[in-house]
């Protein structure tokens, strides 16, 4: 038994399996795959689905089902016809600072491209959320977010046509939207976020390039500014597999 | 097509269905499925997978996938032989609040049940995580937590012995760890956490009662006193169909 003395707080306890000692199959070919991502390095590929089948004695859907949770869980990844091992997730700060940013922090270059711009009259669920007035017209930003030219999410942000009038004609989608707001003076003053797991809906996993019902981290956000006016509605959804977020939090 | 003004903005973009408009059957389906479970109020019954199926004339395997994903993403839960309309996720703050705080203040019961205690020397990844000296005795307290009754999580704490040398006698494992430390005189002064998504392990799933592979959004946390001493390390695996996380933010 590896537990407890040589495996990081942070791994599921005895490795995951139940005291009882049996596993599925698939799990102890998972576990076998896991140590070998382990020893070997980010982008190294792992061997043949046939390999893997020979080596362990299993049948090739087993080898299947370990990879394709090995690869939701972002450990590997396909790479043209093969799979490799995946790097690190990146960790993005919880705060008011914005993707870009964060994203800069990790030593990645952050982009954007633009998927929707949109206007139309605030809806009913809209208003309730952030205090704007029904029927006042609002912008809908959607843009699905890199990092170093992978797609990693899709972000679509509500905001008062009021606040930022001219940002269908004076804003590069592909650029920060928050350095766009700081220019025009409009410093955030606060937000409440909410952060889920979801499944990736068809649409989103054809624009992000993920496969579909991949589990995915999914932020809320309604943001004011400095006097507490309402500023915007973020839905911000993330790859499960390449993002975590984090928090410092202090009493 | 119902985008955007009747939609909420916490909801997917164009419910989810591409711009070419193609979708896969099961995702029609379950999108059907989801607007009557809008209708039906938590914990009413939903139609049968035959009744489904008939009255959306496809096979019972694509009813079957449906729900499969309503179920994982917590809008649906399996009661009994059947499945009902599921409540709203818990929504618990992301703060130096215990567990038992944050689920009494949704005005649910909260509940512990003990997996493990034990002692064991300090290994490597744990004191390179926290400031502990490698080898010196810790603690590994590991339960269940429950709302309500029903299990939702599973957490596992690493305290030093030096700190707490009572906490197998003195301490009663369905009450709250923060309590227990602030009787001591011990108070959190901050928290260092990150919040990812991962997949259940076999002895996660069987501990929790979840589905194997449901997506569980898990907390890493490393706390430390008021004079920046280590207190614990925190592994927090929370049921992803039933919880949420929320932060305010401020500048």
């Amino acid at each position: 038994m590896d537990y407890p003395n040589d495996q990081a707080p942070g791994a599921p306890v005895r490795s995951g399996i139940p005291e009882h000692g049996r596993v599925p199959k698939y799990y102890a070919v998972k576990a076998q795959i896991d140590r070998l991502v382990d020893a070997l390095g980010e982008g190294s590929p792992i061997p043949t689905e046939r390999d893997l089948s020979e080596r362990f004695e299993v049948a090739r859907e087993t080898v299947r089902q370990a990879l394709r949770e090995l690869v939701l869980e972002g450990k590997l990844r396909r790479q043209g016809r093969g799979t490799v091992v995946a790097g690190p997730k990146l960790a993005q700060p919880l705060s008011l600072a914005s993707y870009t940013e964060g994203v800069r922090r990790q030593g990645r270059t952050p982009g954007r491209a633009l998927v929707t711009l949109d206007r139309f009259p605030c809806p009913d669920a809209l208003a309730a959320e952030t205090g704007l007035t029904r029927g006042e017209p609002v912008w809908h930003l959607e843009r699905v977010l890199l990092a170093d030219d992978e797609r990693v999410g899709l972000e679509s942000t509500y905001v008062a046509e009021a606040r930022v009038p001219d940002l269908d004609t004076a804003f590069d989608p592909d650029s920060s939207f928050y350095a766009y707001l700081a220019e025009r003076g409009i410093v955030f003053g606060a937000a409440d976020e909410r952060i889920e797991t979801v499944l990736a809906t068809p649409r989103e996993a054809l624009l992000i390039g993920t496969p579909p019902a991949l589990p995915m981290l999914l932020i809320h956000r309604v943001s004011r500014d400095t006097e507490g006016r309402p500023l915007e509605r973020v839905r911000a959804l993330y790859r499960g597999d390449r993002f975590s977020f984090t928090a410092h939090l202090s009493g």
